[in-house]
């Protein structure tokens, strides 16, 4: 199940030009997007240890993304 | 300002090992996914296009995320 609100991502969807979008569309990104939540954030958390850090500070999510 | 709700993205990356977290950490994690979420669905809108729908399916955003 979606751990992450819908009904924003569909609402950006939209705006961005996709005005009609099926429902599973919607829930296929949320699910890349849940994904990537983890795949930076487990990044983060290793470049804050590697600095000392306990903390996940911006500068991890900026180096994370990369 | 921040589209997404913050706070389900949050507790994501707390339960991914960020115990603690910087208020602009999230934020930059935020702004990421948003642009993540315009630039599929812009590819998506184009391959939906291509296919002669106007409605986005999963298919689209499948081969967007690629």
């Amino acid at each position: 199940m979606a751990r992450l609100a819908i009904a924003p991502v569909r609402d950006l969807m939209k705006e961005t030009g996709a005005k009609l979008v099926a429902k599973d569309a919607v829930m296929k990104l949320v699910e890349y997007l849940e994904g990537r939540i983890e795949e930076i954030t487990s990044k983060a958390v290793g470049l804050a240890k590697h600095a000392g850090r306990k903390k996940v500070m911006m500068s991890d999510i900026n180096l994370a993304i990369k």
